[in-house]
């Protein structure tokens, strides 16, 4: 594949990706199936990460895509992100609502009214499941988990880079102001080291941390400033706007005083992550190297454990 | 973990796996994280059964949790299953309408009123997705098909084999009436053999195809009658009542005939499949053999590729 600055790159890569027979369309922008030669990639890289993340002994925690919507209400995702949650609606009348749910679908009109609110919404992003788990004091030492997950935005569109489900893979840690500082900036070079080591052309940037949106506490001059996110980015359908493949934010205390996380000195923690998102990274890869894995150079399909 | 008619094992199993560390409880049923330890054992066999499907030449397909609203409606769970449905809803009005949703969520009111429904449903099932994408004529010899997936059912529930949100690697035959049903025929007793291999004490019992609920063109005598649907069973919470942790359907044209699915002589394709519900099969595991994987039997472990 090709990228220039000419047309539409998104738009390429994403009939790229179908003609190859890498994504499977199902008629909603954003929520593709994921043909094995596509998913092998996924799998080869999400096991990379886990490898680095071993030897950190972290708690490795995976969450269902949902999580109590109690706990959603209490983050700032409903104030700053309305647009992109899923909420999770299910059908609890009796036979007759029943039939008239069915009759509603029938004639064609909205039959969702007949649904309520269940006790789940769509995780936003892999972390947040995690925070609600871990009130309380942390250990001397701070910790550190390994998350990944299925992760839903509402933001249906064609660019391939910008789906509505996909994975991400998260280390998170949680201790004390320097312990949270001191993660976020190693990951900073270790994703860089990583991605690179798949021939990656990868630039770290300063990014406005999704954490804090328009109703957040923070402007979006402020984090700049205090440069809370990096983001790790990759040309993948446009040279010029290269794609955010991986991410690592500095939370402050944001998470922790919603969830009374303390340090083991009773202090409010700090948290950070770094996650990669699972799907741009392949794409990235796609993108860079070929549509055919088979073809790509040696020394990255050894690092992947692809042969 | 000892199995006994006595109390109710369901409360002993969560509390059990709550209390190894195994499972984290969220605050809603069925809702629960996955340690370390216990998605260790539903990769490992997650891997068996892709080791099983290789040499079938199975085309590959893994789906994000969620597929078309358009696609769920021309399936019959809206008609049979509408309480264990979910629906994605989100938000896409403006500032007025966010100022009502922020303050109905501060007033305690119920604030989804406010959110509209997307173009997704979660899976209900891990085969559901692929059927609109089969649309048209199998190739000679028919198609297999190897999926998995997560899968909401809304059914809160304190017995942990009854999750809301749980993993079903499923292998799916499209083709001849023949060939569907010699699939169907060949996972009874391959998937029998594949659980004994785990040492663990399995059955094969007839049962209702939840495909054909309430509303649908099979009562559930004759579908007992025409043995359409096979469960392997285990004990995992009672010894008197064995869970189900893998089942082989055979679906006849109810898929194909809504999708126009055809056999490579033109005629409406039957279906079939097999799927293998991973936490449930982690936990017939653990109930089975201990809740310390590393004391199992040298030959399950190995058998798991756990060492």
């Amino acid at each position: 594949m090709h990228l220039s600055e000419e047309g539409d790159g998104a738009d390429r890569l994403r009939l790229a990706l179908f003609d190859a027979g890498l994504l499977l369309p199902t008629g909603v922008r954003g929520v593709y199936g994921r043909a094995g030669a596509f998913e092998d990639v996924v799998v080869a890289f999400d096991r990379l990460v886990d490898r680095l993340n071993k030897p950190l002994r972290t708690d490795v925690l995976r969450f269902p895509p949902m999580f109590p919507r109690a706990e959603y209400t209490c983050m700032s995702h409903v104030h700053n992100f309305p647009d992109l949650m899923g909420s999770v609606h299910s059908f609890t009348g009796g036979e007759r609502e029943h039939r008239e749910l069915v009759r509603k679908l029938q004639d064609g009109e909205d039959w969702t009214t007949e649904l309520s609110p269940t006790e789940v919404m769509l995780l936003p992003a892999t972390c947040y499941p995690l925070y609600p788990t871990a009130r309380g004091d942390l250990p001397a030492g701070g910790r550190m988990v390994d998350l990944q997950s299925w992760v839903f935005r509402h933001e249906p569109s064609d660019d391939p880079t910008r789906l509505q489900a996909f994975r991400m893979h998260e280390l998170v840690c949680l201790g004390t102001p320097e312990q949270a500082l001191a993660h976020r900036d190693h990951w900073i070079e270790a994703g860089l080291e990583l991605l690179r080591s798949l021939d990656l052309p990868v630039e770290a940037v300063v990014a406005n941390d999704p954490f804090f949106g328009r109703g957040g506490r923070l402007s979006k001059a402020t984090q700049r400033e205090q440069a809370l996110k990096y983001e790790l980015v990759v040309p993948v359908t446009s040279a010029g706007k290269p794609t955010a493949v991986a991410s690592s934010n500095l939370h402050l205390d944001a998470f922790s005083k919603t969830f009374e996380i303390r340090t083991d000195g009773g202090e409010p923690a700090h948290t950070s992550c770094v996650g990669f998102g699972l799907e741009r990274v392949a794409m990235a890869l796609f993108a860079t190297h070929g549509l055919r894995p088979a073809a790509w150079p040696t020394a990255v399909r050894t690092r992947l454990d692809l042969d």
